[in-house]
């Protein structure tokens, strides 16, 4: 899976995107970003739901870990197994979640456990910003097992 | 609004609930329970989406807050603020997500901090079950803020 298939994974294999209306917007040395129209996902309030916001954002650290091993020709099984989130200001726009690419080091260090061990773990930093404020902060500790 | 009606409230103002499949499953003097079928909300490994079992995490302690006030007669607009969430197995089952009602003096604090101030916060905690041991932890600091 490169990339432009990530939609198309989502698509195939998670319906919850679909009726999220989640897509790749962005994937490049800074990172990577997901996207969702606000309407699928708003709430009682004409804000984005909560739950819509925790689960685009965990998606996004999960994508990333997925995208950067595939970019190394590692096909991984990646699981999350801890987050943090800190919900700081209502999000009424589209939702667009970015998660921070670790440094070249950090994605060494993924790769050589990996390769090792047949499993590695890291933690990522993602936000959701609206209204040019940070409306969600997320730290995520990932898990990638060697795929059978 | 009442215990029955909120699955109609979802229903009506929170879209993604009707595409998870969330409804209100027990609703005591143990806490709140949420359910949801494994089906529109699986992964591509055949078990729960880790963001829809953040979603309804997360929702079951706002419903178990929103429900709370209302049965002491206030309404409020209930925001979550912080959760921790710890991934433990995979869910290959119906979601079920339960929040505990905490004792009965937090309730009285919630309640007497919403009446003198018109905000009030608490911690609560939930967890999902799946083949008779703990999938996901969450703990989630919920605020009520009273509503205009």
């Amino acid at each position: 899976m490169s990339d432009p298939d990530l939609d198309a994974f989502f698509a195939r294999h998670i319906p919850l995107t679909r009726a999220m209306g989640i897509h790749l917007a962005r994937y490049d040395a800074d990172g990577l970003a997901l996207a969702a129209p606000l309407a699928p996902n708003v709430n009682d309030k004409g804000t984005a739901f909560a739950g819509s916001l925790a689960s685009i954002i965990t998606l996004s650290g999960w994508s990333l870990t997925h995208l950067t091993l595939l970019d190394h020709g590692e096909r991984a099984n990646v699981v999350i197994a801890r987050s943090r989130l800190e919900y700081r200001a209502p999000v009424r726009e589209d939702i667009l979640a970015e998660c921070t690419r670790p440094s070249q080091a950090a994605v060494a260090r993924l790769l050589a456990d990996f390769r090792k061990r047949g499993k590695a773990r890291w933690e990522l930093e993602a936000v959701i910003r609206a209204g040019g404020i940070t409306a969600l902060e997320f730290r995520g500790l990932y898990v990638a097992y060697a795929a059978h």
